[in-house]
């Protein structure tokens, strides 16, 4: 049995993911992370880790990708947390796109995300 | 490698989960859940199963339980889907309650729910 870190804790940690984004802080939001820890987004693709989780919001960050949470953070009474958002971004060569979406993370002690997994599917993607 | 079900189908599910809590109907939505099913409402409390699943939703529609889809409902590029909402509620004796929640549903191939956890904690907890 580990300890797990506050509600409040773990919103903040969502809010600072957000914020960070959007600030295109991609070093800020790579730190939110632990060592070892796995991104899935979307669910169903494959896991990213280590130096890739990087990569991913160095990308992220290119992409002049803007999140806008649409409802309350969802907290639980276990180390889990939600986010739900649509997000914005325009990938290389290509027009802006919107995605609904909702990242479910899994938190360590200190309050750092070790899973993160994204609930959108095709039908969730868009034109922004 | 199992057969997963279209990301329609995981969401219609997901919202005949929610008009049959608000029809009342509460048998119909137990057989929205393959046997065998598991639910942890909310994460990090005892999970549910079995006969334990009938009865919860007996209480749930007893409760006057009314659920409000507050975004679209999110799919996955697996066999997974979420239906973020708030609910209102009145326990027996008690004032109504309002929860933000979020139910993460996995799926098997003929769309019938095999795990349900559902994302609050005790801050998104409060008066209806």
């Amino acid at each position: 049995m580990t300890a797990t870190p506050t509600t409040a804790v773990m919103k903040a940690t969502l809010q600072a993911y957000v914020d960070r984004i959007n600030a295109g802080d991609a070093a800020g939001v790579t730190a939110l992370f632990a060592p070892g820890a796995v991104i899935e987004d979307p669910i169903g693709s494959a896991p990213r880790s280590g130096d890739d989780i990087a990569q991913w919001f160095a990308d992220t960050v290119a992409f002049a990708t803007r999140i806008t949470p649409v409802v309350p953070h969802r907290g639980s009474h276990g180390d889990e947390a939600l986010v739900v958002f649509d997000v914005e971004f325009t990938p290389p060569g290509g027009e802006r796109l919107r995605i609904r979406s909702a990242d479910a993370c899994r938190f360590d002690a200190e309050g750092r995300i070790v899973s993160l997994r994204a609930y959108w599917g095709p039908d969730d993607l868009g034109p922004a």
